[in-house]
C-alpha cells in the first residue's frame, strides 16, 4: 500500500525535460532554469528527465516539443512546451508568481512577452555574435546589435528607476527578465546599466532563484553525471 | 442625452494605438494587424489612435509602451503593450479566440509563444537581411538564417500536416503564428511548404482577417489620409 502510494505521488510531479549535458558556455542559462525558478517560487517539487542533443529529433521527443527544444514539461495529462507559456501556466496557479486581479494578469503577461519578444531576440542576436559568430572580428556589425540591445535595456533601466521589479511585486515576468538579462553577464553591456545590475542582483539572491540555478548547475557537476 | 450615451459607448471602446503612416515595405506587417484581427474575430468594435515615428518616444507614450514600440492598447483603466499579450487578453474573454478548458489555454498560450520567441526571431532576421541588409550579396551569412528558418518551418509543415490549425481549432495561436509566416511573402522560403502555403491561405480567407488586414491598408491609402 505504502509502496503504491509513493509511486502515485511520483507520477504526479511535473516533469521538467532538458539536457544532461551542454557546452560550459551555455550552462547556467539553458531555459529549464527559468521553469525550475517558477516551480521553486511555488513551492512545487518536481522532477527531471534529463535527455542528450541525439533525442531532441526523435518523433517521439517532438510528440512533445515540435522544435526539438528544451525544456518540455509535463503534469499528469498535461504536455506543454516553450518557456514561456511553462512558466506562465505554473504562475497562474499560485498567488507567488501573478496578482490575482484580471488587469494585473494580463500587465503581468505583457512583460513576459517583453522579455521574451522584445528584450531576447537582441540579447541573443548579440551573445551569437560574440560567441558563435565574428565578435570583435566585425565591429560594425558588433555595434549595430549593441545599438539594439541598448535601446531595450535604456527602456528597462528607466522602468525600474523607481521600483523593485516589472510590476509593483515580483511576478513571473521577473524570472524571465533576469534570465534574459543575466546572459548578457560575459560582456560589457551591463555595466552601464546600475539600476539593472541591482535588480538583477535582487532577482537572484532570491533562495527560489539560487535553488534553481543550484540544481540546474549540478546536473553538469561530474560528480552528478557520475552519481 | 443621446449624446451622451454615445460619448460614453465610444470611451468604452478598446483603442489600438499604430502607426499613421509606414513605409511600403512594412505595410500590412505591422503587429496591430494581430490586434485588429483579434478583435474582429471577437466581434469587438475598436478604435485606432495614429501616431507617428516622433510620438514613440515621449515621456507620454513611453508611459503607455515602454519601448516605444506598436502597437498599444487601452480599454477603461487597462492599457496593455505587447501584441501577444494584447490578443492573448482579448482572446482570453471570448470562446471564439480559446478553449474553455486550462489544458486548451495553456496549450493555446504554448503555441503563441512558439510564434512569438521560436519562429519570429528567425523569420525577422532573414527579413532584416533582406530589406535592410547586405541580402544576396552576403550568400553565406543569408544561408545560415534561412538554415534557422527552415528549422521552425520543417517542424511546422508536419505539424499542421494532418490538422488545419495548430490546436484542433483556430485559436488566438494561429493570428500570431499567420502574422509571422506571412511575412516571409516576400520570398521563395515558403514555396518548400506546401501545407504552410494552404495554412496561411485558410486563415487569410478568414473574414475576420480580411477586414482587419483591409482595416489596416487604408490608414496608408492618399484617399484616406486626406478623409
Amino acid at each position: 500500500m505504502t509502496t503504491i502510494e509513493l509511486d502515485r505521488s511520483v507520477l504526479q510531479l511535473p516533469v521538467i525535460t532538458t539536457f544532461g549535458w551542454v557546452p560550459e558556455m551555455v550552462q547556467g542559462l539553458v531555459r529549464d532554469v527559468r521553469v525550475r525558478w517558477a516551480l521553486e517560487e511555488a513551492g512545487q517539487p518536481y522532477s527531471v528527465n534529463l535527455i542528450s542533443g541525439a533525442d531532441q529529433n526523435t518523433p517521439h521527443y517532438r510528440a512533445l516539443q515540435p522544435f526539438g527544444q528544451v525544456p518540455a514539461y509535463q503534469h499528469g495529462a498535461l504536455t506543454l512546451f516553450e518557456s514561456g507559456a511553462i512558466v506562465h501556466h505554473i504562475a497562474s496557479a499560485t498567488p507567488a508568481l501573478m496578482p490575482d486581479d484580471g488587469a494585473g494578469r494580463s500587465r503581468t503577461l505583457a512583460w513576459m512577452f517583453a522579455a521574451l519578444n522584445s528584450v531576447e531576440p537582441v540579447v541573443v542576436a548579440l551573445w551569437e555574435h560574440d560567441h558563435m559568430g565574428p565578435g570583435a572580428a566585425q565591429p560594425e556589425r558588433r555595434a549595430a546589435l549593441l545599438k539594439r540591445v541598448n535601446a531595450r535595456l535604456d527602456a528597462l533601466e528607466a522602468e525600474l528607476s523607481d521600483q523593485n521589479y516589472l510590476l509593483d511585486r515580483f511576478t513571473a515576468a521577473d524570472i524571465l527578465m533576469a534570465t534574459v538579462l543575466r546572459s548578457l553577464g560575459y560582456s560589457e553591456v551591463l555595466a552601464g546599466y546600475p539600476v539593472l545590475q541591482a535588480y538583477l542582483e535582487r532577482c537572484a539572491a532570491r533562495p527560489a532563484a539560487r535553488k534553481a540555478l543550484a540544481e540546474h548547475m549540478a546536473v553538469f557537476a561530474p560528480k552528478a553525471q557520475h552519481a
